[in-house]
């Protein structure tokens, strides 16, 4: 617990933090101090909360933060002129601010340097002095850890493998020989960094290997979530570019390359050679086939199956609806005939253009 | 191999282990030595076997199991009055009873205590003396593990965390920082409780991290499949109630709750902040969107994408049936114009009204 | 860097190595030194290209490859009986001949053998003296590891289990108590062989465990994805037979049974006690129902789940075609109504047969 901070320090780490493009307005006390943030229905007078989402409003009204962040207009409309007992930051992106607060207020730990006794260092791997590795974390010869890494218990860094300055593997992460991650990048545990894609060839009735020798490329500012999976490319490489985050559980195929600050829910599967663009986000669950391509700010729905490039951004999706099981038994053997079904309409058309109209 | 147990005695076993909620009659030779379970078709006679579904009466006759657990109704219709060559033990629910004298037959490995030479565990952390931790297992400062606990060769119990009474922590589980685990809880090898959620903030085109600063809350008795992930909170924390059965490779998103006694197949993902009901049934593969609740014994289908809220408990599927590609081809051409379909069929409708009928 | 391989010993190499089933002719100088293979768009002046796919004809036109494998169809379309700047070779099958090619180029790393010292390895396991286990990595008591495999560093071979000769455990792949491996196995990082099944037995609201008995049965040539999961029988055993290739984070479970030379693509789920044929090809993220079977050589599409036995081999799909979001929402509404707008369909029939024609 910490004596937390003054709002009005709050706002300035904050207005520095984004650049100048969140500005904000406080309507209260700018010596109250704010200790860490929380949710509508759980904040204290020391918790900072935020409304960004219409439908929390009355939530809103209710809660017991000190501080809370919201738009002028939900300001207007809850609060009017008055002045209600929390501090209230105005902001047109009231969880962006909300985010960058938090992060004031819980900064990610600064790893102490070093290495860990229990830690397998590679005498020709590289470790920056200002980096730590912790017990049973392996680095391999060639290996590179940049200043302020911090490779977690359990994790791997293969040989000739680079970790940049300032990015963090989680307990268990694993970075396979070669591969090579920007600055910032977060991998939780479990996730797998380079393994061999799947690449095979037939032959009379069995499956020859085509070796894998690309590499895994990671841009800056990347998050890549726990348990999931990206293969090296089998001759160039699997790019994923900066600012992409992907959630856990993930698959992603050699080859395939992820445009900067696309976002990936979590049970995605991609498979080889398929390339997403900029600014993409993928529902949870989606699938997308290989060796296509999805336009930039292009949206999936959860569950869907991207069996077909995209050419156009705009917000596609394809899941079969939720329905009692029974009525899905039913309108599922429909479905099994819908094409039948089509034809039948037709048919009508055609015989009903064959009848006479009561005006005949 | 063991010499086994008396039928007499197992009898007595399970019915203390079921605290007489499962009564059952022996038919045969209460001296009958039982050493282990197997399946109808691969037992012999010194093995328990059991028929619950109704399919399987034909391999019931012929099994040569040397006893047979079965309902009532079941040994009237097989055997009727007659002593077949096998015991045969009468239970309403004979599945249940066949658990309890499987666990009794091949009672799990009780851990031999002790910290194994090759374990890092922190001087800071409270490992109960007989608690196990096996080689290249990581307990962090602050840790707690509990008597009886197991924690498997490469585990990791991070800082502040707490291990229950009597679990199991197997090969490669993992524990983050600050989560909180009941008694009896099973974790798989790969699993990971408590990474990050997947919290993030648009800002002009890039994405903001949300602290992640709840926890995984474990109630007792719940098992936890292999690689499989469950984010601790954003804010508050993510709730697995007691007595739940999570399978391999499911993904829970932060802040979700899972109500007691409810069980998950295979590949299941939930996203951020869904609440699921107590003694639900989710299918493989489902895939549960965030911010919605499902109802207390709601049955979920599997491969079922279940995107609204549901407040009646029932049987919920949504999945598109499997037939032939070329079927399939043309089915979904003409589900991809289902809507105009059936304004065609409004409009034959409303154009056969118009139409005279023969009576006219 | 290598000086690279004569192209006639390539081939000479590639003959060897096929067994005689690839006759290849060259077509070029059989001097000229080849020391990697490289995509078509990438290749230079020593590397080796393959055009297999006709869509990528183009591409071969263009190449700056040094050689190029391909079928003698392609080769007569594209170049006639013109002399190309580089070598070609005409083979039936370009991309088996390529696959060969490099694997012999880029040679899988033999093992430097021996016990690293941070290894964690029982006394009473016969690890073969031209073996290796890298740091981090456990061998418990019982196991046996063949000559020439390679477990990586944090993996794990369980009590009593067996890698076969030439088997490789890339860093974190773990292979539980019990389990046997045949042959060349590759397990790739993160994947769990022989994690509890999934069997539980309902009594009065709660769950009991069935005791997961069996082991997994891997045959020769078997190469597992990262973080996939295949689980231990309840009874009898799992078994993969040999050939079979999974991708990454697939779920096999209990007791399933998967036939020679099928390839799994990654995100597939098979519940308990699946059999699936030999030679069949499953789709990513297709999801299998329990206790059914699948006739040999059957293709699965992406994204379908399949809830009934299929005893005709054949191609089958099921999974709805992705849309514009607005579109969905309109078919999808319609597709809850299906079984509905049928039994309107069959009304205008019997309405339309009712009305005069025209004729009458």
């Amino acid at each position: 617990m910490t004596a937390g901070l003054r709002l009005d320090a709050l706002l300035e780490a904050v207005a520095h933090a984004a650049g100048g493009q969140l500005p904000a307005t406080l309507h209260g006390d700018p010596a109250l101090r704010i200790r860490a943030v929380a949710p509508l229905d759980a904040a204290g007078a020391d918790e900072l909360s935020f409304l960004a989402n219409p439908r929390y409003r009355a939530a809103a009204r209710e809660t017991r933060a000190g501080a809370l962040v919201l738009r002028p207009a939900d300001r207007k409309q809850l609060f009017g002129d008055g002045h209600p007992r929390m501090a209230l930051i105005e902001c047109a992106n009231p969880y962006a601010w909300f985010a960058l607060a938090a992060q004031r207020l819980s900064p990610a730990e600064a790893p102490a340097p070093g290495i860990a006794p229990g830690a397998h260092v590679a005498a020709e791997a590289q470790v920056h002095a200002a980096a730590r590795v912790d017990p049973a974390a392996v680095v391999e010869a060639g290996a590179v850890i940049e200043e302020g890494s911090w490779i977690g218990s359990g994790a791997h860094v293969g040989a000739g493998s680079r970790v940049g300055a300032g990015s963090r593997l989680h307990p268990g992460a694993r970075v396979l020989a070669g591969c090579v991650l920007g600055r910032r990048v977060i991998v939780h545990s479990g996730a797998v960094i380079g393994a061999d894609g799947f690449g095979f060839a037939p032959l009379d009735g069995r499956w020859i290997k085509i070796p894998q020798t690309g590499r895994v490329m990671i841009g800056d500012d990347v998050e890549i979530g726990a348990n999931t999976t990206i293969d090296r490319g089998a001759m160039g490489d699997t790019v994923i570019e900066e600012g992409v985050k992907l959630d856990n559980l993930i698959q992603v195929g050699h080859n395939c390359r992820i445009g900067a600050h696309s976002v990936l829910a979590g049970c995605v599967g991609i498979a080889g050679s398929a390339s997403i663009g900029r600014g993409c986000q993928i529902g949870g669950a989606a699938m997308i086939a290989g060796h296509l391509s999805i336009a930039d700010g292009t949206l999936i729905g959860p569950g869907t199956l991207v069996s077909r490039t995209i050419s156009e951004p705009g917000y596609y999706t394809g899941f079969f609806p939720l329905m009692p099981h029974r009525d899905w038994e039913r309108n599922a053997a429909a479905l099994r005939h819908l094409q039948e079904l089509r034809a039948r309409v037709r048919a009508l058309e055609a015989g009903l253009k064959n009848a006479p109209t009561k005006d005949d």
